[in-house]
């Protein structure tokens, strides 16, 4: 108890970090004709009204171009001083606010990520993140644009806390949330580009909504986190094929409550986060304290198999 | 294409598995005078009715004696033949039904486990499970009285399909749940014991009841299997303290849909189970096609540590 107590009162006695900012969630339809030029009027709009961390949807600057196979999208990739994430240092460093930005990585010819780089205050590069889990479902062919990520789970420092980078299909990994927060990540923050496929949504498109949101509440929970879902919004058509990108972008606290919610139309959601909640939360639900690190070998492992095969 | 629709072929040729069984889930007020033969007449009841696979509360047969630490409670461990086991052997005989039977083990004189032991409708054993993940919180203090479990996470094959078996406090953590699943569990059972202390319902009961709901639903989707919770209820005091057991035992199908919940009261909750959603779910969500398993070597670390300390 006494040395709780002094170690207490040390930390009182050093420099609070901060412990609190005012985030933006700017979910938009991003297949527009100049979507990085009306990304970037957005995030400079959520600056002037407070914001201090803005997060953008997956490749906020383009088309959802991944609904079918076509080579001719692999043009849209950019170096990491491209275009789409110029526009968003401009902002970051103009409005003094930090800015996760998705995009198209052109790592070199033929080689391609889904990316996320965390640009500072000052308009410098903080942390890169390339997603991890790659989808392959109808409509969702992302293991023909995308490599693997070769970076890991990896937070980024920033001035107003440490971010954890993940990218849409690894919501449904608790492996990377887990990741992310072992490591230090204290905001979990999942760019999105899900939705509706015409033949699915009225069978069971409410029960993909809530599972959506069921899994990345859970990794608050679990981990005593908070979580930061910012989807597209908006039909998207190609060719025969469209997706209704069902927005819904939300904030929960580390007990998994949503503190805030969008509704599917274009919307800049303003959240305030109280870091400290961390704390309060990790003291009831000391889950990181219980976890058999001495038994968890096979997550390791594709499959436990009975024999050898 | 080819190859897909003769593997189907193949499959609908040989002799099929059980795919469809009755679940009963006992939920109960475990501290009566005669917890044992009120449960067994409960059990024998709901295989009347039907059942073939019956679950009991977490340490079904005594009081959550946890509340506070009190050596004279170790006397209620028992051996793996026991009387707490052998009520319901004979129950499982009897009804021939598959009977998952939550006990207070004693390994030795000294060494103890919160254990889960599953019965066949022969009586036979098939599988011991001993709670891997032990909490020790106000009024859950467990660590007193239960060694950690050294069993790993291992399903238990039953006539009625392949069986998690997990205990409580393990349901807040993702790994169990998918170490069970990778090793190819269907359906996970989680006999709980949760409940809200006076202190707290009022302000966060209802947030503690949906997280609840919420990481076990989660586990559902990550892996594409069942899940099934049994909650004790009732209130139960120990000296000053008390625990509200908050019952609401439920099971959620493999995409984290909930199909059946019971109340806060005694109940006996049957609910009709289709293995074969799970090879249908796990169709439109292959999250286990894509893990990344060779970047998640962190989560055998306690904490992965920016500097050695």
């Amino acid at each position: 108890m006494t040395a709780d107590l002094c170690a207490g009162g040390e930390s009182h006695a050093s420099v609070a970090p901060v412990m609190a900012f005012k985030l933006a969630l700017i979910q938009r339809h991003c297949a527009g004709f100049d979507a990085v030029a009306a990304a970037a009027y957005a995030a400079t709009e959520a600056a002037r009204a407070g914001a201090e961390l803005i997060v953008l949807p997956e490749l906020y600057h383009a088309p959802y171009f991944c609904q079918t196979t076509d080579p001719n999208e692999l043009d849209r990739a950019e170096p990491l001083d491209g275009p789409s994430v110029r526009a968003m240092v401009e902002v970051a460093r103009q409005a003094e606010v930090v800015i996760a930005v998705p995009f198209y990585e052109k790592r070199a010819v033929g080689l391609y990520h889904n990316s996320l780089v965390v640009i500072g205050p000052d308009g410098a590069r903080l942390g890169l993140y390339r997603k991890m889990h790659i989808p392959h479902d109808p409509q969702f062919e992302e293991k023909f644009y995308f490599a693997e990520g070769d970076l890991g789970f990896r937070p980024v420092n920033t001035p107003i806390g440490r971010l954890g980078p993940l990218i849409c299909w690894d919501q449904w990994f608790p492996e990377a949330a887990r990741l992310q927060a072992l490591a230090g990540a204290e905001v979990l923050l999942y760019p999105t580009a899900i939705g509706w496929l015409e033949s699915e949504k009225a069978e069971v498109g409410l029960a993909q909504l809530d599972a959506w949101k069921t899994m990345q509440r859970s990794h608050a929970i679990a981990n005593g986190v908070f979580v930061v879902a910012v989807n597209r919004t908006g039909v998207e058509r190609v060719g025969d094929r469209s997706i209704e990108f069902w927005g819904h972008s939300f904030v929960c606290d580390p007990s998994g409550v949503v503190i805030a919610e969008a509704g599917e139309a274009e919307e800049t959601l303003f959240v305030d986060i109280d870091l400290t909640r961390i704390t309060e939360q990790r003291r009831w639900w000391p889950f990181l304290r219980d976890r058999r690190i001495d038994a968890y070998q096979g997550l390791l492992s594709r499959y436990i198999d009975d024999e050898d095969p």
